[in-house]
């Protein structure tokens, strides 16, 4: 299995403390060692950094770490293989253009009899990751208009979520630089940090910051992890079939097609 | 204007030295202030640097310059702007998926009057480089099948480029991971580096190399640039309308459209 970890913030911000939380699971004190990946929106344009080792003996990995890139929207992946061989065309996030714009994806799970129906986008690498996310971005480009509201566009992808969820384990990132749609199925945790903001100190490395130090009072940023990065902070746990749409910084949007569906 | 770098190799070699010759021209020796950005190669996979500032004075670019990553096919641009505001979106290379490849291109020119067709691909940024990046992979995709051989693929893309040649300087660095290919209308030059190697000093830096030390009797490096990057060894400039596809370190194909077509 994978760790993921996303942001969304409505001002430019940078990752360093959470990437370095997150990547010293990377073969430190996590097993996923078989790669990692960060994308970094600045505008419309995407920074992406990958590699195919451990996170946590990678000079790349240790510099994303203490140069900061801000950014309102980032995702980033550690990865431990299952599907697909330890290769760079096999590491999170992918990264397709779409009407205009940059779509990222990192995945984590595994799907059982996913059968990605032929189209437009293809894999370069042997993930089924990459094959999902190339099968709803076809999708998307056949059955949506590309002035698509957002409300439209949103039920559209978790529609599409929850077909791909009964097949297995699929907590999701995706974005189009603009929102980050999130879908859990299994383990996904978030965290809004807002005014007054506080001090945070990693689980899985002896580093702690003062939000209040490098924020205005005004600012909004949310972590999206699979698993926690600190101690003594009160993170919020997604639930089974639980997404979110976030939008600088805040929940735009949210649902879970297994409660919503009950009467 | 901007200036190019691309490397073609029969073996993963790293482009420490050539890339710290070309980044000290972008605001350093040279006037290429408004963004850097290198691809390279692994496999299928690609990884990409990118950033809208001067290489001479970023991090990044100093960390790429001192890390080696091998290579058997690199592209690498440094810009001075004159189409498109200095943004990450406009800075080249750009990267596209087609028939489950990564292309990467990178331009240096400016063509009068050019309309791109429209198609599948779309630019992100406000370049016309990236415009006619979109243009030509949406040409292919529409008029050559997936499984065409690379001669009639070549043969397309020396039409193709004649044809923007005629706009406007059009020098051109574009790959699929498997070939390079390059056209000059105004300015390109090439060296090929193979045993016995001897040692090289940049001319935009105080550093210099023995090759001999480096590589193995067998090995074979082209680097392809705008401008010879090293004093003492013999580059051979590009004619006006020459082009050469080059392949594991060799030129695999070539021509030149003016003179060919003279009798």
């Amino acid at each position: 299995m994978c760790e993921l970890l996303g942001m969304s913030a409505n001002v430019p911000t940078d990752l360093c403390f959470s990437f370095t939380g997150l990547t010293h699971r990377g073969g430190g004190t996590g097993p996923h060692k078989d790669g990692w990946g960060v994308v970094f929106y600045e505008g419309l344009g995407v920074r992406a950094f990958h590699e195919s080792r451990a996170s946590a003996q990678s000079d790349i990995a240790r510099m994303v770490q203490n140069h900061p890139i801000k950014s309102e929207i980032a995702l980033c992946h550690i990865r431990q293989a299952n599907v697909g061989e330890v290769c760079l065309a096999n590491t999170h996030p992918f990264q397709r253009e779409l009407w205009g714009r940059y779509w990222t994806f990192a995945h984590n799970g595994q799907l059982n009899g996913f059968e990605p129906r032929p189209g437009f986008y293809e894999p370069v690498g042997t993930t089924d990751s990459e094959a999902l996310f190339c099968d709803l971005l076809n999708a998307i480009r056949t059955e949506l208009h590309r002035d698509v509201d957002l409300t439209t566009l949103t039920r559209f992808l978790v529609k599409h979520s929850d077909t791909y969820a009964k097949l297995g384990v699929f907590n999701l990132l995706l974005s189009n630089g603009d929102w980050l749609f999130t879908y859990c199925t299994t383990k996904m945790a978030a965290i809004t940090r807002r005014s007054p903001f506080g001090p945070a100190r990693l689980q899985d490395a002896d580093v702690t910051v003062d939000f209040g130090t490098v924020t205005t009072p005004s600012d909004v940023v949310s972590v999206i992890v699979t698993e926690p990065l600190t101690v003594e902070e009160q993170w919020e746990r997604y639930e089974p079939n639980e997404w979110r749409l976030w939008r600088k910084g805040e929940v735009f949007d949210q649902g879970n097609t297994r409660t919503d569906n009950q009467s």
